[in-house]
């Protein structure tokens, strides 16, 4: 009899999780596309005082609707599309993947199948198993861009409930044209074995796109089976608070509604949420610097010989190397900690600030001068 | 076709909540067993002194392991207990019901079987139901409480990979007799079909138990199979904290690791539980009173030739009433929320401050005078 009764597909693996380690093993942290600017002294106050207000009534449960959170979530996001969104089309929960499990928990599940295109976010097959969700994945391109005839062909076959599609891609930084959007949308609507599925556009890192490039956001009003979700973790320099979001139609925010867990979001994460909104425009402020420095960095590496796929997030994928793992490991022994992922021979590197990436430079010339 | 394409076991259902009514509607809120005390200024300061603490790395992600409120939790539960409970025994998420759901996944599933006795926490057969897990419910005895042999009898023939025992149960208060977690233990950990089942003691209202009733903790180390839950929710006045936790043989935590989600702890939820246990005797304080006014209440309800269960807990299980609803509509009229729940004819009150235990008698002698 083995112990713990774990289920059985669940014995051994690993639970999931870039390495984390203190800053004196690794200075440089560029390893999970982290914002490396911290808030000010007025966004910290404001936060410390709006956790207070709500530490007062704390024995009290929080507004399980969070009416005052979707509202300014809805507010902030109607600045991005030429309509408003209103509050009955925003939903969140603690982070990002709170909210894809919760999308998977009602529109996937048991004898229902989610659809990505590989490579991509290595947490999405560990939201599928969570729920009992079928996980297929398609192939992206050579440079990671998606063939739109391939990927509606597969749709025709697979009929998923679901397609998971990130835009930008992680770990590989490419965004998605408005017409992929638009044909999966059409494709997936008329195809499930349920008789319609719904596309997911995660916009993690959307705030980063090159100009140019619009957010799915824009298509909302086009496509009732579309859900693009965000977070306030990336651009927005908030990944302590846990605080993911999504638009899309108000029916299925209220399907979430049947699975969420009551009272999911804390009294205080929905005063530090709505605290830091009011900060909007310092914590997204350095957005602009990061896209400058991600842009340089692509170039950089892209001189060094090296390959490196497009990029419209807050990271860049490069390579390729015979023994990725030399290269890691040759980078952090000089203090930088970046990310083992993605097709074999690639690594990523999150966008830090010009010094951190200056030191990534210096320490990524001295491990290849050694390979 | 229909939209959105919710699973269709899900279509329809409401979600799961108790009404919740602005102050000027219902000034005297007896519905969700919140504590009625608030924490003192001294504590709300070291709040907000520790979110801002947190929130000035805010742009980083929080420990994922959350090291240090395991070690706190563990340091605090081992008051209770003759030995040490150790930081590796240790878990916690966001809320009892986050705890459950992990639990479930980890340890039930599609193929597997929770058991309770009804009546119990309408909750669970929603975590069965969100993790696909077969739901079964025995039955308690007409004085809620558990009969022994005919529950082992019951486990025998179900042959549960997960049996949830709250104790003091919820809405009944009955708090279960030590040998109850014995018996169980011992039935559930030869008769799984997977080799042996964990049992849950959810603990929710433990510090509210009569003395001579023991905590479920003791008998943690004479079982490797039992795991014991607990709230900051209720005795510890923090509702709107939203943390929940367990103690366990180290190999169950680490089984729960698999399942959940990255990060599922934000930064502020740490600081703020960490701050809100360095104020233990405060926010506990007010526990012994709570009990008091609880058996008070219970002798007042039997004085006016009401039914009560026995309860442990901080609310009471009080009729028969031909119409609940009315009676509960009845009170709610004269501005007093109670919680109509539990079986046929059954209503239940969380104790409050005495102002409002006095507010509440005087609406029950109306409404029932009015019958």
């Amino acid at each position: 009899m083995s112990f713990p009764p774990i289920r059985p597909e669940l014995a051994g693996i690993e639970p999931y999780g870039a390495p984390q380690l203190p800053a004196d093993v690794a200075p440089v942290q560029l390893n999970v596309n982290e914002n490396p600017y911290g808030p000010s002294d007025e966004c910290v106050a404001d936060i410390a005082a709006s956790a207070a207000e709500a530490a007062r009534t704390l024995n009290r449960y929080p507004d399980r609707e969070f009416v005052a959170l979707r509202t300014a979530l809805a507010s902030y996001l109607s600045r991005d599309v030429p309509g408003e969104i209103t509050p009955d089309r925003v939903w969140a929960a603690n982070g990002s993947n709170e909210v894809m499990l919760q999308l998977l928990q009602a529109f996937g599940g048991p004898g229902r199948t989610a659809l990505s295109f590989a490579p991509t976010y290595s947490m999405y097959p560990e939201y599928a198993r969570d729920t009992m969700t079928t996980w297929v994945a398609g192939r992206r391109e050579d440079d990671f861009s998606l063939d739109l005839d391939r990927a509606r062909a597969m749709v025709e076959e697979v009929r998923p409930d679901v397609v998971l599609l990130p835009s930008p891609n992680n770990p590989t930084g490419t965004a998605l044209p408005p017409e992929a959007v638009t044909v999966l949308c059409e494709a997936v609507g008329g195809s499930a074995g349920s008789g319609g599925g719904i596309v997911v556009v995660d916009e993690a890192y959307g705030e980063f796109r090159r100009s140019g490039v619009p957010s799915a956001l824009e298509l909302l009003p086009a496509h009732r089976n579309l859900v693009v979700t965000r977070t306030m973790s990336k651009a927005f320099a908030a990944a302590g608070l846990r605080l993911g979001y999504l638009a899309a139609d108000p029916a299925i925010c209220d399907a979430i509604r049947v699975v969420r867990l009551p009272y999911h979001l804390s009294a205080v994460t929905q005063a530090t949420a709505l605290a830091a909104l009011r900060h909007a425009p310092e914590l997204l402020g350095n957005v602009d610097q990061l896209r400058a420095q991600r842009d340089k960095t692509v170039a950089w590496l892209r001189d060094q010989g090296l390959e490196v796929a497009e990029s419209d997030a807050n990271f860049c994928l490069f390579g390729t190397f015979g023994d990725r793992h030399a290269v890691w490991q040759g980078l952090l022994d000089r203090g930088v900690l970046i990310r083992e992922t993605g097709p074999d021979g690639w690594l990523r590197v999150s966008i830090g600030t010009p010094t951190e990436m200056a030191a990534f430079e210096d320490a990524l010339v001295a491990v290849m001068k050694e390979l």
